[in-house]
């Protein structure tokens, strides 16, 4: 097999083989097949595009270059969640002791942060103490004694769509639905779970800026998911403002602990929940996702939920006295009110820029190496839809650097729109696609 | 100016300026830009081709990514002749005599051969003696004396081509004619001259297989020729059998001799007097194309052609007696009659199987650094149009190896095809092209 024959297969808008796509991956991860001859294909792609049966081996061939986890030792369905990233989600922080306090295995690989969207990771090393490295074995233990484990992604967890998603970021070729659809797919196949509910986002916060792009994407995952034998749910919502109101490790962390008490953001808990009530339905917890939504519900009324996380966080080596008093958790020097000198409706808060002002504050990433500082970030105070006038705050900046909360202030600024008149309202979650099909909501 | 978005504007249909493309060329040839990030451009460019102006900007910067060699101390117009290459062409030797007899200059830059087809420096060391390593002063004192001289294309000719030709080759991305026109021509343009004859083959045994694919390559260096003050012309002609009859180095070189003293073949002819003709018009020697070809027959029954390839020979140190007496070539040990088994007219010769034939003997060079047998080679007997009955002889191997011999003959066979009906004779010339439009003959 030569790669010339398969980009010029690709070239001419031919389908490759499953062998065709095996060797392709295996070759290129162990460095037999060069960069610029992935990259030419890679664009081909891009114009000539990968049907079902391309995208499925693509995703399970990158899946396979890997460590394939084995959950097999844990009890019970194992329900995944992935999202496809934005500014302010801790759904995972909500999401994984609720379904964990219906007895649901919740075995889960996160990633750290890059950029200026967080990682569920950096946000759990806020507890002190809290350990992301856990020991294979203790990682199922964990899960089957407490039914919640959390742990850093391993290292080589697909290490192929690691390599190619590095070459497409230089190639222009991210932007093509089968490409990102098999990337994620890839390393959710890998981690071993029985079940996956996606959070797909749209809007101009997410990496999906228009709403039928999104709906594309999720289609495309979830046929690659059941194509898989593995039960795929997704949910696609709104992230045209950053979700929730705190940005920022530790706040995020903090706002996170108040929706498991049951005095969240309305738009948080209203995703943790719909994404939430798919996973107690993929478990066979709950007939129906309604009746899912029940029995989430249920566990913050009656503070399984909160319990269970504090559980999570003493396993891991945190202290979980954090989750009773937040004020344990660090605090930065300064807080300091972002004013408008604007009036009228608030139409839009640009996700991407509170998201860069957190990362400039020092919460994320702008290399690999970066240092997090775990305690800085945005509070929002006043989201779309409300009325302000000039002299009004709108967020709150949590800062340890005075030059650095100027920079920040005018990011957040800059990131608000304003309208005389009121906003109409955007519906949150846009729709559902399960293996039966969509459903707009 | 970033690689990035460069391609990022090609995918999506965009034209890239002149300062993109010459910022590319230049930090690809020195090695700045990777290769990954320019077989994706190659790719796009594949997919959504590029207008004229980009095509003529990609181009000059080729041309002038290396030496452009200044020929203004040559006095009078200077013509170049390039040939898209075929088998059995050895037309540079017959041409560039007749014409600088006419007393235009001819300061030509000729390559070697690689895989099947010969060049015509390779031809020229056929003569004992013959250097086409030729000091740049002394190049331009022999035009200038003489009005001839044939050197070997300098290492440093156009090497963003030269690299980029490499990448495309291994990346699927050779079949673009935008692509394919700039490479050819920006070796041109570096060659120095003030008019260009082109002639470009159509057929089975040339580079461009279909004729509507040879009028647009032609249709486009035309272009590019006279966009960047070239006055360019280009003829079209058929390659469905070898040119002439003799193909392997000093065979061919005999029988540009022989065609110098009015013994050639007809298609040989036909074709020297062409371009030729095109070539003297473009010079300013003659109103028309059809005066120019007067001219140049004068050369031939005049000897006139005859002495200047002496004149040749000589001034760059081959001994021009072998122009007189043929027999002075090199011979092969052996010459074996290859015989048909078939009956009836042939329909077909496979140049490219002779072609190989010819460098299996070891008339060619497998890779750049094989060593060539001058002597060895194939002279076809019979011609398409022929009426054979079994056993008559098709052609002579010229070979010094009984076993390569023997391959030989079954790649010669195989080349021949053979009709019961008399085939309808193909036209030899399909056309002209010139900057005012296509003539089609």
């Amino acid at each position: 097999m030569r790669m010339y024959d398969l980009i010029e297969k690709k070239k001419l808008g031919m389908v490759l083989s499953n062998d065709e796509i095996n060797y392709f991956i295996k070759d290129y991860t162990e460095g037999m097949i060069p960069d610029y001859q992935v990259s030419a294909l890679l664009m081909a792609i891009y114009f000539m595009g990968m049907n079902e049966e391309e995208t499925l081996a693509l995703t399970l061939a990158m899946a396979k270059s890997g460590d394939m986890l084995d959950l097999s030792k844990i009890n019970g369905i194992k329900v995944d969640k992935h999202s496809t990233g934005g500014v302010g989600d801790k759904t995972t922080l909500v999401i994984a002791p609720m379904v964990a306090a219906l007895g649901i295995p919740v075995a889960k690989m996160s990633g750290r942060g890059l950029g200026h969207t967080g990682g569920t990771i950096d946000k759990l090393e806020s507890f002190d103490g809290f350990s992301t490295k856990v020991d294979k074995e203790i990682f199922i233990k964990n899960v089957n004694n407490i039914k919640i484990a959390i742990a850093g992604q391993t290292a080589n967890l697909a290490p192929a769509d690691k390599k190619l998603y590095a070459l497409r970021d230089v190639t222009a070729t991210v932007d093509n639905i089968s490409l990102i659809a098999s990337s994620i797919m890839s390393k959710k196949i890998a981690s071993g779970s029985n079940a996956i509910v996606l959070d797909v986002k749209t809007g101009s916060g997410a990496f999906m800026k228009k709403e039928e792009d999104s709906f594309k994407l999720a289609e495309e995952m979830v046929k690659i998911g059941n194509g898989l034998d593995r039960d795929t749910t997704a949910i696609i919502s709104d992230m045209d403002q950053p979700l929730g109101n705190a940005v920022g490790n530790s706040l995020e962390v903090i706002e996170a602990i108040e929706t498991l008490k049951g005095n969240g953001p309305e738009d948080l808990m209203d995703l943790c929940l719909t994404l939430g009530s798919h996973m107690v339905k993929a478990a066979g917890k709950a007939e129906t996702a309604e009746e899912g939504r029940k029995l989430l519900e249920e566990t913050i009324v009656k503070g399984t939920a909160l319990e269970k996380l504090k559980e999570l966080v003493d396993a891991q080596g945190g202290n979980k006295l954090f989750v009773d008093d937040t004020d344990m958790f660090r605090k930065t020097k300064i807080i300091q009110p972002v004013k408008t000198n604007d009036s009228g409706y608030i139409s839009h808060i640009e996700a991407d820029e509170i998201g860069i002002a957190s990362m400039i504050l020092g919460g994320g990433r702008e290399t690999k190496d970066s240092i997090i500082d775990f305690s800085v970030g945005i509070v929002i105070d006043k989201k779309v839809g409300a009325k302000v006038s000039k002299g009004d705050v709108l967020a709150y900046i949590h800062g340890n650097d005075q030059e650095k909360i100027k920079i920040a202030e005018e990011k957040v600024l800059s990131a608000y729109e304003f309208t005389e008149e009121k906003p109409k309202e955007r519906k949150f979650i846009k729709g559902i696609i399960t293996k039966h099909g969509i459903i707009t909501i």
